[in-house]
């Protein structure tokens, strides 16, 4: 019975090695450190390892992953300021291009295997961010680096798309209202201070109505943010 | 002229590389990196090389450091699960903490000689994150991150301190209604849908009048923020 269990499990291990291999290209040292990274934490059954999850493997993943955009768009763009680089980073990260990018890497079939069918969209940008904590705790930084460059991101990321992509929510907004003949406004609705600076409470008013209202320090950026959300309560689809 | 005008700069460099060497503990070699790590964008002068400034470093530093910062809490706590790294990492890299930092390893002295007096307290923050960034780019990661650890963070920063800071400003607004006899309450505004996504509208009533609100994806986070928003409204200082 015991040496069915164990071989059951090698025999899995042995499949998911294999899977690994053809994914990332190399065969991973410590499988069970990889394997971590597929279990989502909805996934509290006999499976997971001691009810572990990839929760921490996420986490480290999310900052390293952060941290080598952030470096690989500081060499790529040497004459755009701080702003542009925030901007692209925050379009490389986000939840939506991570879980394409998992996609594109076929992180979804070994994901499958593990979710016993119940996967959720955002499993997969977690899976992904936990899988680059993984490589990163076998490789080191240095090559985590070049690897998720070279092997990922210039293989399954279209820089010139996302450079393109238009994330101005105000601008889509205001687009949408004039082609629609719809009067949309902002309005600020208070000014006070947080932290001893400024913060700002801005509505969107669409066609008379308060649709929606955000804050933040910065007055543009909460109109990003109240357009935005907008967008959505409005329905209508932008250009991503 | 231009034999005094290049020993004039030539001997400023000498004095920063030495002040450097104090406070870093070693001479760094690429100095112009470092120099560049001080220049804050409000000082558009001579002083500052080709009006090139800070902050292209410190976008890089910033993301630097919060991984840095990120693996070593992964490392010192293994049994935390990942919203207590998340929140402990926070609380590090929190403006407040960095400026703290900068004073602590004497980063003021140099910004001071920089910014002709024009310092604001932000520029601290930013000159320490901008020279994570020069550390990292001149002796890569691992060393970066062995001498941010070991010189930095485990030298001036009360680790054990920030464990135990209070910021959880819904209980701090809760003590402050008991102590005062106030009535402290939440109220859910709206619940709505951004990226498919339940987002919360949570409001504070403190006394019956509605004292801030907020948004978050998380209907606690929400009324953490809400209450921070608060505490600063009502000018009830906090235990940081």
């Amino acid at each position: 019975m015991i040496k069915e269990v164990y071989n059951y499990y090698f025999s899995r291990d042995k499949a998911l090695a294999k899977k690994l291999r053809s994914v990332l290209g190399y065969t991973p040292r410590r499988l069970s450190l990889y394997k971590l990274a597929f279990y989502h934490k909805s996934m509290n059954d006999a499976q997971t390892q001691n009810n572990q999850h990839n929760e921490r493997l996420e986490y480290l993943g999310d900052s390293i992953l952060s941290t080598i955009v952030a470096e690989y768009l500081f060499r790529k763009y040497p004459n755009k300021n701080e702003g542009f680089l925030t901007k692209m980073r925050s379009k490389i990260v986000k939840r939506k291009t991570l879980n394409n990018l998992a996609r594109e890497m076929g992180l979804d079939i070994i994901l499958s295997a593990y979710s016993q069918g119940r996967m959720s969209k955002s499993m997969m940008g977690n899976a992904f961010e936990a899988l680059v904590g993984a490589i990163y705790l076998e490789k080191g930084f240095p090559k985590a680096c070049d690897y998720m460059i070279n092997e990922v991101l210039l293989k399954h990321l279209n820089i010139h798309e996302l450079e393109m992509m238009d994330d101005n929510f105000k601008s889509q907004l205001l687009e949408w209202g004039q082609k629609n003949n719809i009067n949309v406004d902002y309005r600020l609705l208070s000014k006070y201070k947080q932290d001893k600076r400024d913060r700002f409470k801005v509505a969107v008013v669409v066609g008379g109505d308060e649709v929606a209202n955000a804050d933040d320090f910065n007055k543009k950026a909460a109109e990003q943010l109240a357009s935005e959300m907008a967008l959505v309560k409005l329905n209508i689809s932008n250009n991503e």
